[in-house]
Formats: C-alpha cells, sequence, structure tokens
C-alpha cells in the first residue's frame, strides 16, 4: 500500500464552487469483534498496516477491513494485482461504512425504514489485471469491507487502496485552543471533521444519507463554520438557494435538493422562521449586509404562517404542516413553536436596526415578540414549577424550557433554575435527537449555564467520542445503541440508516471557541 | 419501451479493427417457470410485451426478467424514472445471462468449478432521476433479470432497457439457402449468430467466459466466416497475432489473451499442428498467399513438437504438455495426436504447392505424413474391428476413428463402416464436446458420409435448437442437461460457467453451405 499523498491537494472545476480533494491511503486492515461494551457491540482490533497488503494473496472467500484512520468523504480509488497469470476475473463485494455495526453487518439483513439503497455496496468485476478501480459513487465511510466473491487460482493482490476525499473546506482542520484537554480537543476536531466532510457543493445534513440542503442544518452549520473555515461565501449561496426556492406562497423550504436541477423538498415552519435568525448571523459574521437587505422581506414573510396559525389568546398555535423541533413523535410543539418565532422575531428586529431600515419596523418586530412572549407565559407558565407546559395537555419537555430560555419567556434566572430541575423530572420530554441538543447549549449560553453547557458536550459529545465517533452522529440516545428514528421492516431495530456524520450534531466546537457573553467581552460574532 | 432503433448502425472506432453497433430493445417480459422437459428444466413463459414497462412502477422486492429475444453480445443501457419526488437511492441487482437456467438460479448458490467471476452480475445504485445507465461491462446475454432490491416510496420506472449490440460482422446474419426446412434455416441462424456475436477485437471462443483467440476455435470460426460474413481480414489479423506470439522454442500458441497487452497462453500441441492447416485454408478462401508465405516455417516449426514425441516404432507418440482433442479425461490422444500431424503434414504440402515452393518440398511432407500414417496402421489398426485403436490399452474411441478417417489412416470406405458401426459400440469413448462432434462432420465428409452428416446435424445440433438455442454452446451432451467440464465445488454439476454461444459449435453452416466433394463440383473453398 503505498503511504504517499498521490498530490497534496487538489481542486476539482467549477469556479466558485470548486472542491478540495487529497488523496488518504488506507491505515491498517481491522477486525471486527462482538464486545458488549462497544458502540452497536461491534469492536474494532488493528491486525495490521495496510502497507502489508501488497505482498497478500486473496482468494475467494476472503473478507478485508480496511480502516482510513478518520471518516471521509470522497471517491474509493483501488488497484487490483494478480498474483500470476489469471485464467478468470475477480469479483468482490464491497461495503463503504461510517461505523464498525454498518461495516460489519451483512447488507443482506437489512430492514432500515428508509432503504437499503442508502447503504453504500458496490460489486466490482475485473478482468484484466493491474487494475486501476474506481468506485462509481461519492462515499461516507471510515471503513471499507472488501469481500472476494470469486478469484483467479493465482489469487489476487490489493496493492493500494485510497480515499480520494473531497471537501470545499479542504482537508486541514482548526488546531485545538490552548488549555483544552484531550477530551475538548478530541470533540473540538470531530466537530470540524463533521463540518468539513458535510461542506460538499452544499452544506449536506449528511454526506452518507439524504445529502439534502436543510435549512435547520445549515443555521448551525454557519455556527461552526465562522469559528472554523470561514466560508461565508459558501453559506451565502446556501442562504440564496433557499431563499429563492420560497413556494407560490412565498414560504422557504426546509431543504433543497440540488438534483438534477436544484428544487424545493419539506415545508417545515420552525425552519423557516429560523431563516431570519441564519441570515441575520450570516451579515454579522461575514461582515456583509448584502443578503441580509435582498432577503429581509422573505425571511418577515415566513412569521404570516405562524401568524396565521394563533388563536384569540395569542398563545397557542394550531400547527398546520410540519414543524420539526425534534425527531419525537409524541412532543408538543406547541410552546416551542411560539418561542421559535419570538426569538425569529427579536433577530428580524436585530436585521432591521444592521440593514438600517426606519426604527419603527425594529420597534415593531419587538413589540410582535413580546406580545407572543406574554400571552405564551401567561398561558403556559407555571409558577409552581417555574417551567413552561405546552399545549392544551400541558406537556413539560425539555424542548419548551429550551425554548423558552432562548426566546426569553422564561428569565436567565428561572432558565438555569428550569435546567437544573428537569433532570430529576422523569415526566420530562427528553431530547432525541443531537438537533435539540445543540440548542440545549444555546440555551445554556443564553442564561449564563456555563457550567451545565461544558458539562453536557463532554457527557454527550464526549461520550459519543469515547464510543469512538470521529464525527459526530445524525443519532444518539445515550444508552441506546440501537435507536433509530427510521422504522424498521423487521420488528427489531436496524441503524444502519443513520448518519454517523451529520450536521445538526457538530456545534459543541462553536461554544468551545466563542466565550460567554456573560464575561462581557462578548461573543465572537 | 421504445422500440425504434437509436441508429441502424454505427462503428466504434479503431481503424481496420472496428466494431459495429446497433441496439436492440428489450422485447418481452418472461417468467421462468420449472418444467421437467425444458432444457436444464427451467422453461419460458412470455408475461407481456417490455414496451408496457414504461408504466409500471416497480417497488422493493420486485424482479423482472427481460427477454431480448436473441442472443446479443454488447453494453447494456436502461433508463430509470422515478414514480414521483424521490426520497432515497434505488438499488438494482442485475444478472444478464445467455440460457434461462443461468438468469434463474441465484448467483448466491454458484458452485462452479471457474468462478463466479464469470457470472454476469451487476449491483446499481440510482441517486438522481430520471437516470441513463450503461452497465460497466460488455455482456453476452438473451436475458436480464432485474431485482429491485430498494426503492423510494414512490417507486421507479424502467422506461427503456436495451443492448447495443457489437459485432465485427455486424448485425446481418446471412439468408437461408433455398430449399432448407426451418429446421436447418434455423441450425443456420444460430452458427451465423454464434460466430456474428464471438467476431468482437478478435475471434474469441465464448463471449461471455474465456474470451479469448484460440487456434482450435479460430480454424472453426474461418470456416464459418468462409460462408458468411467473409471478414477474411480479420482472420487473417488473428492468424498474425498467435503466429507472432510464438514461446522461444518456436511454438505456437493455442490461444491467445488479448489485454492488458497481447499474450500468449496455453501451449496446446493439437492446436500448434492445426496451425498449418488454418494457413492454407486462408490463403485457399482470401485467395491471398501473403500470410502463407510469411509464416509457412512458423507452422512447419510446429511439427518438430509431434517428432519430439515419436518413438522407435514411429507410431506412438508421447505426449509431453497439453493435447486436447477432447473435453474428456480417459480419453487416449496417441492415435488422434498422430492423425492431426498426418493431416496437418498433408495441409503443407498442399501449402508449399500454393506458394510455389519447390516441388521436393510438398514430396518430402507428404512422405512424412505416409510413414507416420503406415507406422500408426501398422501399430494400432484393428482389422477384425476395421477400426483404428489409440495407445498401449488400444482404446477404442470415436476420437481415433474421426481423426483416422481425416488422416487417411482409414480409407474412405473403412471410415464409413466405421462411423456406422460406433453408434452400436457402447465400449467406444463418444464425444463430449462440440469441438470433436465438428470432427465427427469433418470426417463424414471426407469419407462421403454425407447422410450421416446430415442427420448428426440435425439430430445434435438441432437438438439444441429445440431446447432453446440460438446460438450454440460450448458444452453439449445429449440427454445431460447440467454436464460441465469445469468441475464442481459443492458436490452436484452447476453448468452456469458453460458458454452458451461459443466458436468451436457454430460450423453446421460450413457444411450446409458447402457442397461435398464426392458430387464432383467441389467444395466452395
Amino acid at each position: 500500500m503505498t503511504t504517499e499523498r498521490r498530490e497534496a491537494s487538489r481542486k476539482t472545476e467549477g469556479g466558485e464552487n470548486e472542491l478540495q480533494e487529497w488523496s488518504v491511503a488506507a491505515r491498517d486492515v481491522v477486525e471486527f469483534v462482538p464486545h458488549a461494551a462497544a458502540w452497536q457491540h461491534v469492536g474494532v482490533v488493528t491486525a495490521y498496516p495496510a502497507r502489508l497488503l501488497a505482498d497478500q494473496l486473496l482468494g475467494t472467500g476472503m473478507r478485508l477491513v480496511l480502516d482510513f484512520g478518520e471518516t471521509l468523504v470522497g471517491k474509493v480509488r483501488l488497484r487490483l494485482e494478480s498474483g500470476g497469470e489469471s485464467d478468470r476475473p475477480v469479483r468482490l463485494k464491497l461495503l463503504a461504512a461510517e461505523l464498525p455495526y454498518e461495516a460489519d453487518r451483512d447488507p443482506e439483513t437489512f430492514c432500515g425504514g428508509l432503504g437499503r439503497g442508502w447503504l453504500q455496496e458496490e460489486l466490482v468485476t475485473v478482468h484484466d489485471f493491474p487494475a486501476e478501480l474506481e468506485l462509481p459513487h461519492r462515499y461516507s465511510l471510515r471503513y471499507l469491507v472488501v469481500t472476494v466473491v470469486s478469484a483467479p487460482v493465482c489469487r489476487v493482490k490489493l496493492t493500494r487502496a485510497e480515499v480520494i476525499a473531497r471537501s470545499a473546506a479542504g482537508e486541514a482542520l482548526p488546531p485545538p485552543l490552548p488549555g483544552w484537554d484531550r477530551e475538548l480537543a478530541l470533540i473540538d476536531a470531530a466537530c470540524s471533521r463533521t463540518l468539513r466532510n458535510c461542506m460538499q457543493e452544499v452544506f449536506e445534513d449528511g454526506p452518507k444519507r439524504d445529502r439534502r440542503l436543510w435549512l435547520g442544518d445549515l443555521r448551525l452549520q454557519a455556527l461552526a463554520d465562522h469559528v472554523t473555515f470561514r466560508r461565508y461565501d459558501r453559506v451565502g449561496r446556501c442562504i440564496r438557494l433557499l431563499a429563492e426556492h420560497r413556494d407560490e406562497r412565498g414560504m422557504i423550504p426546509g431543504a433543497v435538493i440540488m438534483k438534477p436541477e436544484p428544487h424545493s423538498s419539506s415545508f417545515v415552519l420552525d425552519y423557516s422562521l429560523i431563516f431570519a435568525r441564519l441570515l441575520l448571523e450570516h451579515c454579522l459574521f461575514s461582515g456583509d449586509p448584502e443578503l441580509g437587505g435582498e432577503f429581509f422581506d422573505a425571511a418577515a414573510r415566513q412569521f404570516d404562517f405562524f401568524r396565521a396559525g394563533l388563536d384569540d389568546e395569542l398563545g397557542f398555535h394550531h400547527p398546520g404542516g410540519w414543524i420539526f423541533v425534534d425527531h419525537c413523535r409524541e412532543l408538543d410543539r406547541t410552546a416551542p413553536i411560539s418561542c421559535t418565532a419570538i426569538w425569529a422575531a427579536e433577530a428580524m428586529a436585530e436585521l432591521a436596526e444592521l440593514l438600517k431600515r426606519p426604527a419603527s419596523e425594529a420597534a415593531r418586530w419587538r413589540a410582535e415578540a413580546e406580545s407572543w412572549r406574554r400571552a405564551l407565559r401567561g398561558s403556559s407558565f407555571d409558577p409552581a414549577l417555574g417551567m413552561l407546559r405546552s399545549g392544551y395537555g400541558g406537556q413539560l419537555s425539555w424542548a419548551s424550557q429550551i425554548w423558552g430560555i432562548l426566546a426569553g419567556v422564561l428569565t436567565p434566572e428561572e432558565g438555569r433554575a428550569a435546567l437544573m430541575t428537569l433532570e430529576k423530572r422523569e415526566d420530562a420530554v427528553k431530547p432525541n435527537s443531537p438537533y435539540l441538543m445543540h440548542y440545549l447549549l444555546e440555551a445554556c449560553r443564553c442564561c449564563g449555564a456555563e457550567e451545565l453547557l461544558r458539562d453536557t458536550i463532554r457527557r454527550y459529545w464526549g461520550g459519543m467520542i469515547s464510543r469512538g465517533a470521529d464525527t459526530f452522529w445524525e443519532v444518539y440516545r445515550e444508552g441506546d445503541d440501537f435507536y433509530t428514528p427510521y422504522g424498521s421492516g423487521c420488528g427489531e431495530p436496524d441503524p444502519r440508516n443513520n448518519s454517523a456524520c451529520h450536521a445538526w450534531s457538530g456545534t459543541p466546537g462553536y461554544f468551545l471557541r466563542t466565550l460567554p457573553p456573560a464575561e462581557g467581552r462578548g461573543t465572537r460574532r
């Protein structure tokens, strides 16, 4: 196995949208072993360095697992040489995978809810040697499982295996900040790697599965990008893509799918409201208000879809259509969506000021936010608990407190107290996704709960690190290795449709690399 | 399914070695049914015309069998459209196959001796629709089995399936001769189609498996080509390829493999001797003696490898290395190889005359042939039987009589009598391959057994036709549907490594299209 980089860095064509490419040779040949303490019960044991493969003859039925040393997104290239005069073709089954479980399980057993088409399987046949193969798709992988379905009598050698990795951000991750311990450094690097791997033609939610530009994910990616790669041009292009795909009502879509031509998909009310915040932060981060001016009215229009659902008491929203907030069927979204609207309206006010629009505009936005805040507090604040309830059923949830803090429906003091109390309340609906966990971090910062913020990063994201993550996962429920929000076709959960590199999980680095406003120095916004 | 031909005919690049291409759309969707009377127990039932596929939504788990109406060699192109907004990739398993059994059996059950790599399997994943796919290899197929491993909820449609067929001979097969019945016309067409499908960059033995230029096959292809496509340029190029890959001793190889660079493979004594006959016939057929002059000495050199094995009695050859004659382990090859040398030496004499070399040369070749003939007759002719025996064990075989007739060791009268008698001799080792069956036809013609020749064509090749063949098979043992010379890895025979379109089986048309010399009008040689 040649370990030298073919080229230090190479750029794909495509002008402003070019990607950087770099080559990563397989590092080790590894073996998977059943292990109760390992994530999803599959442990990884290093067998030997991959460069030794060049001398190894592979015959029919052999199976090799290559470890590229880190999770990468890109093309896979293999070089095969025959062990002598070849009399017949070689056929290989290949499975590219992010996680050991996904790599170790036979795709034939797949019963996940979204479809085996997302498993990264290939079947290749090689007639002539030596052969330089490039597998036909782009993969997100750390492991490549090579099964020799059929080989000539003389057998074959895998003399090179490399990933031509690609990202709009390039290969290098930003160095850790001084004073971090190893855990924080690993968490931060995994955040940067997650973002890097998702930065392709657009900011994708997950480069293995879905691969869409999602508005909710983009806001979190823009936060992470601001403290790492600072590709404001890319963020701006994606904001434009979303804004320009408004539907006939003017609603900004939750996602844009790029192929065959860019088109909208999935209208999600909380995402549409969040657009205001994304737009404001982009103007602040990049120092360029241009997009803010261009899409101010588009952002303002999203609130009409929220207003249309308000009832007479101005406190409850009857959701029509999709409101996400979290992967959680039983979650009452009434309070969280109202809080999202309040928090987004405050962003509109700030944006109006930034754009030097008439002072009355900002005032109007603030007044509306305040009216919604009062109404919600009036209808849903439980003084005995010091927390927000949600909906006619008065559901207690983490989501309501998190969003209540961000919206200022809870005061910082109430917020800190609520966050401390929630841990002990078994009846509170818990967060399910790293997406809502991000907003927990944001709420911590907002109400000055910096210790809880650090503890949460170490416990939740550090928990993924200790379970082998080098990019952060789409789905992580502590203590539940096989949880998937995507259902099953066979009675038992099959988590292989979950992504192990997912945009919305990569924000702890943003908090680690910015200072709390409580210290009076402001954030690095 | 569009039925129009994309272009009537298209030529690949490559100067003198260009191939012609044409498009064939899938004709029918068929179903396989178990049927004891069908070849290999798999019957084919037409379900509906393939053009109706354009309206059919295909979901996960569906399996379709496309029938292209005839066996073809080429690339496969598919067009896939989604049934709505696609939310996930489509994954298809594809299996291209020549015969129903090969198409119907799951490749996972394969246990043939040569390797599953020769099964024409693919796995494709399509992310974006509509998609135009070209499968990555060249296939030999009549059937394409499409299994939908995974589809989006909206499902997909297969709106086009076509083979971009290719051959150096072009699409059209020569029309039948006047007076033939339907069976003879079908046999002749299958011969021409077999040859056409094998005529690629070189004359291949089988376009599904092996795909080599074999000397023994080339001679038979040159006979068939002479009465059909008359691509003497192609034959000449292949003769040159073989002759120019002589080893350091001067031995002409049994085969040339074209990739990555042309190189020799498999030195087979009977094939090397047959080169003389191939060269002579090429000069006669093409009317151009150039190659004859160029490679006369090379052809002559092959006899040294035969002479080196002769013992004192000049009747027995001790074979060193590979002598083929037939797929038959127990066959004693002593008499057949001596006869091959005699028959080839007669060709050398004729070639010497054609090239106007000194008369003494032809005389010397004839004298040597005659000395071998006498020696073999002296040692191996059984006067009580009127047949040749072979080797120290005195084995009785069809091969010895067939080659004895061609070599003139048996007179025409003895030959006719021997061929009639053999049918009743259970102890005579029978032919196993269509290759030796060709030489039976050639022996019939040589000794004037024209009725047996026609009967054999109708019974043996007509037998394949009645079992569904439209190209002739590499392996056909009457009454044994599962015979394979290639062994098994699981205790029961797996005939899926056998080719169903194989060069050496396609010569009946040569005999049907030429007249017996007994009628005094000469062959069309």
